[in-house]
C-alpha cells in the first residue's frame, strides 16, 4: 500500500472532518457512554448518528416526511464519519483497521418509505471510500425505525477489526 | 454424531432450499456488502430477508395489517433459510457450526401488533431444526419496526460461532 | 478492590432483586432460546426486558402515550437489573465482569418522543452503578420502535467482557 492510497490518506483527500472524540471527551450531553470496546481484534463501536461535537444535527426529523432521501443519505454519510472518529480514538489511526466486521443501520422513517437500504447505503459506501473495496466491505442491515435520540434521522452500530489484539 | 443426524442432512431432510450466494455474489441489488465476516470463531453474518435471489419478496408488508401471523413465520423461516446460505459461504458447510450465538430479529408491524416474538420464534426454530437442540439454540430479540428494505417483513441479524478460529 | 466494593456487593446493597434464571431455566414463555453465549472473554446475552419470572411486565405501553418518562426509566433500569441475571448465569457472579463491551437499547415509542436516550441511560447508568465507573461505561444506542414482545416497553441486547476465556 503506498502512503497515498490508506486510509487516513483517503480520509484527508475525500476532505473527511473526523471528529476528534478524545478533546472534549466523548460522551456530554448523553451521560455515561464510552464510545468504543476493543476485544481481541474487534472494536465495537457506540452509536453514531449525525450530530456535531457542539450538537448541532444534520438534517433531523423523519425520512419520507421532512426529510429528503439525499438529505438522509448526507446524514448518513456525516455518521460514519463520526464512527471513523470512534476507530481513530480506539486505534489511533484508521490505517490499522483491516476490515469492516458489519453495521446496523438504524433509519427514522414513515410506514410507506421503503429505500432505507438506500439511506445505509450512504452510511457503508463512505467507509467503503476510505478502507477500501478490501477492508472497507461489511455485513449491513437497514431498519426503519419510530425515532432516535433528539430526532436524529439515522444512527450507525459498527463493528470492525483492528491489525492487532488488546 | 451419525453422517444422517447432522446439520446439512437435517437441511437436506427437510428439503430447504438453501440459497448459494456464492453464485451470483452476495450483494447484488443492495450494493457494496458482503455476506459475513469471520474473526476467531465468530461468525457474523449480515441480514438476511425473506428474499430470494431474483429479489422476490415472500409476503412483504406488515404484521398486524396486511400480513398475517402465519405468512410472518414463513418468511421468518424464509429469512433463517437464506441465513444458512451465508453460513455455509462462509463455513464451506452447517456442519462446522458449534453454536448460535444470538439471533437480533425485526419484525414490520403496526403499533397494536404484540406477538413479534411469535414472528421471530419461526425463524430460530428452524435454526434448532437444523442445528439440534444444543448447538441451534441462541439468544434471541424480537423487534417490531416501522420498516425494512424493499417491504421486506422480516430480518435476522445472526451470529453463530465455528469449529475453527479464521 | 476491597470486598464491599465488587459488583456483587453493590447489587446487594442496592437492593437489587436479581432473577435466577437458572431455577426455572431461562426461557420458558419464549421458546426455545438461550440466556447468553460466552466466546473467549465476550458474553453475548439475550434480549431481556421488564418482565419477571412470573410473566409480570412492569409498565407495558408506549413511551409518549401511556408510558412517562419516569415509567418507562424504571422500565429499562427493572430490564438492566434482568440482564444482570443472565450475567450471573453465564459467569457464576457479576465480580467476574471485567467490562461492559455495548448496550443496543430499544424503547417502544411514539413518532413525537425524543428522548429515547433519556429511557436507555437508565439501564445503562444501573451497570455504572453495579460494576463501576470504569468496568460499567460501554458503548449504547437507544432506538425507538413500533412495538417489543407482549407489549414490553423496553429491551436490552447487552455484550459484556469476562476476566477469563471460554
Amino acid at each position: 500500500m503506498s502512503p497515498a492510497d490508506t486510509p487516513e490518506a483517503r480520509a484527508a483527500r475525500l476532505g473527511l472532518a473526523v471528529p476528534d472524540y478524545g478533546n472534549p471527551p466523548y460522551g456530554g450531553r448523553y451521560g455515561t457512554v464510552k464510545a468504543f470496546h476493543r476485544s481481541g481484534r474487534l472494536v465495537f463501536l457506540s452509536g453514531f448518528t449525525p450530530e456535531d461535537r457542539a450538537g448541532v444535527i444534520l438534517h433531523p426529523g423523519r425520512l419520507g416526511d421532512d426529510v429528503t432521501l439525499a438529505q438522509g443519505q448526507a446524514a448518513a454519510r456525516a455518521a460514519a464519519v463520526n464512527a471513523l472518529g470512534g476507530i481513530r480514538l480506539a486505534l489511533g489511526s484508521l490505517d490499522r483497521v483491516t476490515s469492516v466486521v458489519r453495521a446496523l443501520c438504524f433509519v427514522v422513517c414513515t410506514a410507506e418509505f421503503e429505500e432505507v437500504h438506500l439511506v445505509a447505503g450512504a452510511a457503508t459506501d463512505l467507509l467503503v471510500e476510505v478502507f477500501g473495496t478490501e477492508a472497507g466491505v461489511g455485513g449491513r442491515a437497514a431498519i426503519g425505525v419510530m425515532q432516535l435520540a433528539r430526532r436524529n434521522c439515522f444512527e450507525i452500530w459498527l463493528t470492525v477489526e483492528a491489525d492487532t489484539e488488546t
